[in-house]
């Protein structure tokens, strides 16, 4: 399948601009015009009011509804609890009007329109002229940003300037609960308090299910002194204020607002209001201007240790950095009761769920510039441990399941095909605790948290596993494997595998720490109540676990008779049948050999050190073509595959999807809200592919290629303490820390030593793109 | 798994009875003494009022609601709409007050309570002595039927008896349609008229969704004139009225009740009305003495052609007497547009659903005693034959793919595992169609809609089915067979082994009809406008279609990797444990070796001519080591292959639960509904099993068998236009035709002419139960 480009936003290398407003693309541009800081987040809709379509999604990370699973039949074990991130106030709400006409760009005349991202400093920055019915025009500036300093708070300045008449202009602000969750078609609010301030307000409101609580408040702060009349309506508070205007003057107003929540249930809705205005308090008092510095400096400090830089690929560079920026605003480590979800805080799909792509394309970003945020991640994972063990329990297993889809621990996905076969998210976890390791050699958090989790997750493979009858071999029936495209299959080869995996690192760490950590590890076996048979079972069950494999073609067959299952092309499928789960009747997907996303390839990516490239070669040749990428984590893995293997230009075409996904709308669902988890897939591919990066080995090793257009790229990754920097140019890859002290690693098979100093190894023609 | 019995009925060769009345099996009771007459059906519950546990449940078959199908998340192809029988109106309520007390048994004072299930008559009578508060005692009688002669005709008869006192009894009759249908907690009827008539009422209502009406009305007739007083409320109209009793004598008065369903929406609620009067002022003139003479006849013709006699086990032949009674009053052929669902018309659960059960267990039973039943069962499926091609194409599929649930033949199973995977269902019918047209010679309905029917079916198969790459065969992938307890395999040998068989069977039919009947040919072609390549597709197909077998030893693999998943050992499955559905969690039940039912046994019964014994042997003895028998219609198939292996104590341990299911209530839920194709089942135990028929072949073969403790039994079976009667007992087997001419049929592979002379042939040594 050709995915196409749907292109419309300016290619610039720090800004994503949109010139002229796309009224056909109002959702898509929410969504890329983004802005959060991990506590909170803000889809690109507009201040005021807008009749148009329109998605006015504003979320608080961790903040969620819930509502029974309802099934055509009800079975043992299958989920009951659907959990859901829904929209939260709406802090930005401004209504202006001029002559008792209400802008709105749905119906208002407007020219000049411009909208504008800027990656540096977080800001997103709108500007029109706008033309009233009484022929008044008006040059209209919207600048917003959420402090990546300060988490609670929300700033938003309105510029004004009368270009042909000096008079009025009537402005609302407020703080609205009442925007309809759009997936349900109500809102899930009830206000409990609500208060005028001084040239503000603030409100508290609770959800109706899960008892959790938010508080908001705002104020306006306006060189003009003004008189302001409050307004309070259902779930909304606010102000009204008329401030005069001069012709050819620009009047400035800021509207600060702090959002407080309070995710347990039970809390007495007086704390909550008396933390709230303490964190208003704290939050407003800086003013606009210095909050604003402070969030460049902090932006500025970001980049410097995450900026991917791309020579001569402008497109390629714009999306890199869209998707860093994207990912690091979504997700950077404060919180370890938060995680990432598939879209992030950028759209109600999805649920706001986090998924495996955690561990799997996410945490090697976070590992690499920002290890406390790795570490957070798994520490989400410990401390939903508990859910993931009643979990197992409730699937006639032991030991911990963790949950295909979640946003507070327990399992949200209905439907059973994935939330109850799809056991190698699991498996996603210990790798996710052994990949972190050996990338950052946190003993500390191995020997505590990381083997507890290992030990259920061994504990819990063990019990779902079976023997069987005809070879006495371990494996795993029934199972889906990461390719969600076959179903109930057995012996899943990535999903044997990662247990296989998961029950040696366990029994490697238990080794390690008999010496290295005697008391750590009775501990552990304590709160575990690991008995020594378990162990003996687990060494059994790893040496004698299937995986199909046939030397004489090198290939690993997915699952128990995958080479038997009948063909189909996926290059002949016709692009209007994509997405195929919408127009292909269901269960005919499951019994053909296309498969959605990579699988075999994974686990030769995350353990590839181990496999030989004829290996590497013989299953990507097989398995890309029978891929159809139906999930957006798919191409990039197929990219880095593709530059190990010198498939230069296959490379280069995967990683344009990857990075780019949102930005050109390739998968033509950016309406509903980013694949935040794909940007880390991006980043993967930059930095795996492209770098060539090898993180499963002792050392770190490079062994990186050129796309054929581009001069040069250069990144950076924090590496135990080090900041390194890699540039790959026409002719030589340089190498050098920028901070901290000379780290080992191997560069095209070869150990150097790299400290300040640069070295430079000459890059090998067959790792730059041909003609 | 040990089944238990739990016997309160007392054991009579020609009624159930119970005596005392056993408040804690109340719904048990209701569904054994469920009364039908294909139009109409109704539980035994009481006339009067009753504060306990009960289920009110009269129904009209093919009276339905409709309502969304609610998935977790929706996919292409999935079912959408639901479809159940709804209960109907209680047409027999019937109020007796006494001094202002009025009769419930749950709280009145009542002794010597007796009901009888009269299966010569098809009647329900009910007697027992109350003893008021007030120290009146009254004998009362009620008997009931629907009739069998005029489908539309309920009466009742009640008889009043003062033992110590003379005085009167205040009456309420009428009839309600506002009794909830139970699992949705509501009445889905609306009344549009209703009008009181002379010692009468009659009332039309019509469904919420469905569009359907139902007229009713009824009649009191009473030697005593009396005056009665209308009483109309919401869904309900009656009449109250005082009868003046006399101490020591019987007052009797009867309510002869009329039913009418317009099945199609749209009607006019005028029309309907006005057929309903016509209808009512047929079905009451007679009178319930006329009426009941009439039903009386009726059966008796029935017995002469149906009964089964057993001498010396009165358990089985109760059990046996009560299944072909109720499957006959269930179903008997009146109208093609109506099937028989799982539970008849004695209950809401599996919502009056016609399964594949009708093809593959009631079917033979209708064959061999009212080919014109059988006729219109297959006839069914013809005019619900476009629903079938609708749904093939909703699945990417051609030709008729016929539903797993249904009613009005769209697909109403919402579980997309059973109602888009189970293919074999369309299978099913292509067998129906030939086991029907091979017992009876029915040319001219195999030439005309069963052709058309099976070009249909394999039109689905070859679109549904697709090549090995490895092997080059055909066959099924994704697929449940008949064992349910296996889910998305592949190559499952039943409907692999059943599609060849349609594939076979739609060749042979137009080549012989190339010179019996080119002209019908012609038309069946034009009409489903076959290609001659698809034709040859067939051809190719069924020669090719993998079968998976082992010759070494003789077993038939389940489907593709069945013999290597893991063992676990039914017999050691605690009791508590089943239903497996309910204690399992539900991923669990697919990964492991136990089946559900027959499955591989299934096809070796079909077809019994063309599988030797050791095959059957081999295939038996594993496959029923693995079977959980949580299918209800599992232990007859077991005990027929049992019978035939010489296997006779577990033929006959099997055959026990078979005829006995419901009277003993096995299986713990007869309170949900008698399970009324497992009733077939049990015929096919008797006749198939013990009496050995084979039907399969050119001939019917006979192998009988004579349980240990049994002195003889006795079969009919009507057999192209002749009734054979065959008459097994410890030396040998008598055969003759009581009515029609002479026949051939094979017994214990010998062929034999059978007229009206008796032919016997002496029972060999194995074929009797040993001790």
């Amino acid at each position: 399948m050709t995915k196409v480009a749907d292109r419309y936003l300016e290619v610039d290398p720090w800004a994503v601009i949109e010139h002229g407003f796309h009224t056909d693309r109002t959702r898509v541009s929410e969504s890329i015009f983004s802005l959060g800081n991990e506590y909170m987040g803000v889809r690109g809709y507009f201040e005021e009011p807008y009749s148009g379509s329109s998605l006015r999604g504003s979320y608080l990370n961790g903040v969620y509804e819930e509502t029974p699973i309802i099934h055509p039949q009800y079975f043992k074990g299958l989920s009951k609890r659907l959990c859901f991130m829904i929209n939260n106030v709406d802090w930005l709400h401004t209504r202006l009007s001029v002559d008792g006409e209400t802008l709105d760009l749905a119906v208002s005349q407007i020219k000049d329109f411009e909208r504008r991202l800027d990656l540096r400093q977080g800001t997103l920055t709108r500007t029109f002229t706008w033309r009233t019915a009484t022929e008044k025009e008006l040059r209209l500036t919207f600048v917003r940003f959420v402090s990546m300093v300060n988490a609670n708070l929300g700033c938003l300045r309105v510029t004004i300037q009368p270009l042909n008449f000096s008079g009025s202009v009537e402005v609302e602000s407020g703080l609205d609960f009442s925007i309809p969750y759009e997936l349900e078609g109500q809102s899930f609010w009830q206000s409990t308090r609500a208060e005028s301030l001084n040239n503000g307000a603030s409100i508290l409101a609770q959800t109706r299910s899960s008892g959790q609580q938010v508080f908001s408040a705002f104020e306006i702060q306006c060189s003009q002194t003004f008189d302001s009349k409050p307004i309070e309506k259902e779930k909304f508070i606010g102000q009204q204020f008329t401030l005069s205007i001069k012709q050819g003057q620009a009047l400035v107003f800021d509207k600060l607002a702090v959002n407080h929540a309070e995710r347990q249930a039970g809390v007495s809705p007086d704390e909550v209001w008396n933390q709230g205005m303490t964190v208003f308090l704290n939050g407003t008092g800086l003013g606009f201007d210095q909050a604003l510095e402070a969030q460049a400096g902090y932006w500025s400090d970001v980049w410097n240790r995450l900026d991917i830089s791309i020579e001569g690929d402008p497109e390629n560079q714009q999306g890199i950095r869209f998707c860093i920026f994207q990912l690091h605003q979504t997700y950077h480590g404060v919180n370890p009761g938060l995680n990432v979800g598939a879209k992030g805080l950028t759209g109600e799909f999805y649920y706001g769920w986090t998924f495996w792509d955690t561990e799997t394309y996410c945490l090697p970003f976070y590992m690499f510039n920002n290890p406390a945020a790795a570490r957070n991640l798994l520490g989400y994972r410990y401390h939903t441990l508990p859910q993931a063990i009643e979990r197992a329990q409730q699937l006639d297993c032991r030991g911990a399941r963790y949950p295909m889809g979640t946003i507070d621990g327990t399992e949200s996905v209905g439907t059973w095909q994935h939330g109850d076969l799809e056991i190698h998210v699991s498996a996603a976890v210990s790798y996710g605790i052994w990949h972190y390791v050996n990338v950052t050699n946190d003993k500390e958090f191995l020997y505590g948290q990381g083997l507890e989790m290992l030990i259920e997750v061994s504990r819990f493979f063990a019990s779902r596993g079976a023997w069987s009858p005809q070879n006495g071999d371990f494996g795993f029936w029934g199972v889906m494997g990461a390719d969600e495209f076959h179903m109930m299959v057995h012996n899943n080869v990535y999903t044997n595998l990662m247990a296989k995996k998961t029950f040696e690192w366990t029994q490697a760490t238990i080794t390690e720490m008999k010496t290295s950590a005697p008391e750590a590890l009775s501990a552990a076996i304590a709160k575990t109540k690991l008995q020594p048979d378990e162990l003996t079972d687990w060494s059994h069950m790893a040496e004698k676990i299937r995986i199909n494999y046939d030397p004489a073609t090198r290939l690993f067959e997915q699952h128990d008779g995958y080479f038997d299952m009948p063909h189909v092309d996926v290059r002949q499928i016709p692009p209007t049948q994509f997405p195929i789960y919408k127009h292909w009747a269901y269960d005919s997907i499951f019994r053909v050999n296309p498969i959605k996303q990579p699988d075999v390839l994974l686990f030769l990516f995350f353990f590839s050190h181990e496999y030989p490239l004829d290996v590497k070669q013989a299953n990507y040749e097989f398995y890309e073509a029978r891929c159809s990428h139906e999930s957006s984590l798919s191409p990039s893995i197929h990219s880095i595959m593709a530059a190990e293997l010198g498939k230069h230009a296959e490379a280069y075409q995967y990683a344009l999807h990857a990075a780019r996904l949102d930005l050109d709308n390739y998968n033509r669902n950016t309406h509903e809200g980013l694949h935040t988890t794909s940007m880390a897939a991006a980043w993967l591919n930059m930095v795996y592919g492209f770098g060539g990066l090898r993180s499963d080995g002792e050392v770190l090793s490079l062994n990186p290629s050129l796309p054929k257009d581009w001069q040069a790229f250069t990144f950076r990754v924090l590496y135990r303490g080090s900041l390194l920097q890699v540039k790959v140019s026409h002719d030589s890859v340089s190498i050098q820390t920028v901070e901290g002290s000379a780290v080992s690693l191997d560069v095209f098979d070869q150990r150097y030593e790299v400290g300040a100093d640069l070295v430079s190894v000459p890059l090998p023609d067959e790792r730059r793109g041909g003609s």
